[in-house]
């Protein structure tokens, strides 16, 4: 039997603002779909939490056994200033200030995604697609809005009717907007507008004569708007419906509203049954902002060289660190905050380590029972992928594996349950890296300044035979001692 | 000034069969194209070998100051069996076998051919477009061939009209073939072909029904020929014209030989300036070849889990090794050929090493004339990229560092000069890193054993103090020692 058979997971769905039973449409197929970035800049903090949260989703739903596709998105075009309908596209944009080709701001970009989701040990999803990779699909799906009447050309740009929609519809389902408010807390259209209302939204722009990025298409050279391309690439990969659609707060309003009304008003179903939104990172208390300047890129988080923390941070623990959070919970990045998950993390770590090398007894006479807690902390993930909780598990088994001595007091076949859960819960489900086996390079340093140590001990005390015992096995391992007038250094070769 | 203006570089251009001087259109800027893999399966060496030479093409052209827009494409549709017009899509036929979805498939050998590329620390292009991301400007491209008559459609596929456009060109140009040889050399077509001529090739193909890789066109739906992605993306992103366009031998005909065609016929530049063709690997005196067994992965070459080598080698060293040969050269692959490299590898990269511990002294009294030797060497790299000449170069400053004792017999500024090239040409120019400094952990663990050596000696000795004193720092450096009936271990945490 499947894990996933065993485990009734439970997801809060934000459209249904509940935290519903998931069933997967075709199990063990699992369909997973989550908005990437905009490849127009170093991926901030922010966004990498979210793709961490949905990185630990993927992670556990393959744990319990699903064949999970995972499709998350590059937005290398089409996606204007200020998330709005005008304006430059933010690649353009970029490429003109840093005087590059728009795709080589897309190719710098997504390499600089990719290191540091690779850094944080984010499995990379099955399918990566970019929007410039489906204009035909994106030109197709604008096609059948048109045909069912939800949108209209204009000028050369084609626009969402959502007043239309609306009518038989209810667009603001997922953001709890209701189209009454939304309109009178619209502006005015201007005179020149080409909206029949405020609401309305590109899905096809015309392409102003500066604009680098556009496309042949039946309404004339234009690109095509920001909310659709993730409405066709989630549906050609996933179907019509598909399970699970994730993403930032943020975007809950209006690019996923916007989705779903693209999706309905295309082909009848509205796309993902469970939308799941990750929240939001703030720094010291403060939302970060590149205005404001209160804002940490991964390097600094990683080299520590920014005035907004103490020391760096390896990419393991501040993965550790926010995944002691629940996704859905808002959480302050501080030194303090950082710190103590590294003390936490490498607590833990020894006792994993610590749990290697002990030997099972006859029988289990601890009073930490472990197929209890082996189904607490499967309960734990399996409530709305609670990881703070699991944590809080692996916690009390790490206090409980520091008590014992040469012996884990557990049966054989408790002992390897505990065992390998503990494993599959850090290194599988949670994507921790021991970096206790890594680093060696500064214990090198200290173990050969011990030797040193004991070297100049040894001439101080006229025992050459030793100092010289000590440089000649140095040098066999490759490392050669130089005297110098201010104590002896050494450099180290293959 | 820069480099380049100082630099005369010579390509050996496979159009004209000459080695020519080497002119950029738009100094300094430079547009270098490459064909890149068909993502359906592992890279194999033959190919790596290929984009190291150009990774070297690259790098040298940037060192000599050339801001080099260099493309380098993805293949994710349209390339057939046995890179024919019929049968079934390359990537498609994978994802049958392996079940998966095509873009599955293309992300898997994506993310495997991005990792053995980077292990072999060849820079990524500038950008990395994909076929499926260009079908509307393929869609265009096919629109105009069409339009300048050299090309028809016929039941929903298109196909470039060879004999059409040889009339007025000449088509075999760059393979040195003659049309009339060619369609002698060539079956007759059957009765159902729907070419009018056996040379012509598809350009656009109608999607069978089971062909899931398909988009809508003017023509129905299908998708783009093989050929004409790189036709497409190369003018997209370089110009109509440019300068540099390389790919392994193996691709010259058909498939530049079309390009050629396509770019000329759509809009009357034959596109790159200079073409450059990589020759081939062989592995033990033999081609390589997955059907008769011949054939050797890269992870085989790093782990040396193969029965083809006698054990596993470093991708520097292999990429060292590659480079020994001129890239317009054949090479072969052996466990003897890879072992010299090593040596010589280790050779050189001690040499520079020790050449960074020396000092310079008054004046230049070595034979060793550093100006000459450092205008031998970039005369070497300008000849055609002769990295073979420049290695020479490298080994000829070798033996003289290696001669040296505490100084080196040169002036500040020949010192300097002689230490910056190398420095430039090992790691800038031909990509190959130092993994002297890397391999700590073994020597963590024989320094640690040189101090459990000396306590134990102590502990004979009845040196108590001296014994703990080990001890206690090794447990300060995080090194645990458990003493046993059969002597001293260790285990190191952080």
């Amino acid at each position: 039997m499947a894990l996933y058979e065993e485990n009734d997971v439970y997801i809060s769905n934000s459209i249904s603002r509940k935290k519903e039973l998931f069933t997967a449409l075709n199990a063990p197929n699992l369909g997973l779909y989550v908005c990437g970035p905009t490849v127009y800049s170093d991926v901030h903090l922010g966004n990498c939490r979210t793709f961490i949260s949905f990185d630990l989703v993927y992670r556990y739903l393959t744990h319990l056994g699903y064949k999970v596709r995972y499709v998350r998105n590059i937005t290398d075009a089409g996606h204007l200033e200020n998330d709005a309908d005008e304006g430059e596209d933010k690649i353009s944009q970029r490429a003109r200030l840093e005087q590059l080709e728009p795709m080589e701001i897309v190719q710098k970009y997504t390499l600089g995604f990719h290191g540091v989701m690779s850094r944080f040990n984010a499995f990379p999803p099955t399918i990566e697609p970019t929007a410039t990779g489906h204009i035909v699909e994106q030109i197709d799906m604008i096609q059948k809005i048109i045909d069912e009447g939800f949108a209209y050309e204009k000028n050369g740009s084609v626009y969402f009717d959502v007043k239309k929609y609306n009518e038989s519809n209810d667009y603001g389902k997922l953001s709890g907007r209701k189209i009454e408010e939304l309109i009178s807390g619209t502006r005015e259209l201007d005179a020149q507008s080409e909206k029949e209302s405020p609401l309305d939204f590109a899905i096809w722009k015309k392409a102003s004569p500066s604009h680098i990025m556009r496309w042949n298409s039946p309404w004339g050279i234009g690109f095509p708007g920001w909310h659709l391309e993730c409405s066709v690439m989630s549906t050609k990969y996933l179907g019509d419906e598909f399970d699970i659609h994730g993403g930032g707060m943020d975007l809950k309003f209006p690019h996923h509203e916007c989705e779903i009304a693209q999706n309905k008003a295309s082909n009848g179903s509205e796309g993902p049954r469970y939308w799941m939104h990750g929240n939001m990172l703030t720094l010291n208390g403060q939302r970060m902002s590149k205005s404001t300047g209160n804002t940490l890129l991964p390097h600094e988080l990683f080299t520590g060289e920014t005035d907004k923390l103490e020391k760096g941070f390896a990419p393991t623990i501040a993965r550790f660190f926010m995944l002691q959070a629940h996704y859905g919970s808002q959480l302050d990045f501080s030194s303090d905050a950082l710190l103590a998950a590294e003390k936490g993390y490498h607590r833990l770590m020894a006792a994993y380590r610590k749990l290697a090398s002990l030997e099972p007894s006859a029988e289990s006479t601890s009073e930490f029972k472990v197929a209890e807690w082996h189904k607490a902390s499967y309960a734990a993930m399996n409530d709305d992928f609670n990881s703070p909780i699991l944590i809080s598990q692996l916690f009390e088994a790490t206090r409980t594996i520091n008590s014992w001595e040469n012996k884990a007091p557990l049966s054989a076949s408790d002992f390897k349950l505990l065992k390998e859960s503990m494993q599959a819960f850090i290194f599988d489900v949670l994507g921790l890296e021991d970096i206790g086996a890594q680093g060696s390079g500064q214990k090198l340093d200290d173990v050969i300044n011990i030797l040193l140590d004991l070297r100049k001990q040894a001439r101080d005390d006229r025992d050459f035979s030793l100092s010289d015992a000590i440089r000649d096995k140095l040098a066999d391992a490759g490392i050669e001692v130089k005297d110098g007038k201010d104590g002896s250094t050494y450099s180290i070769s293959l």
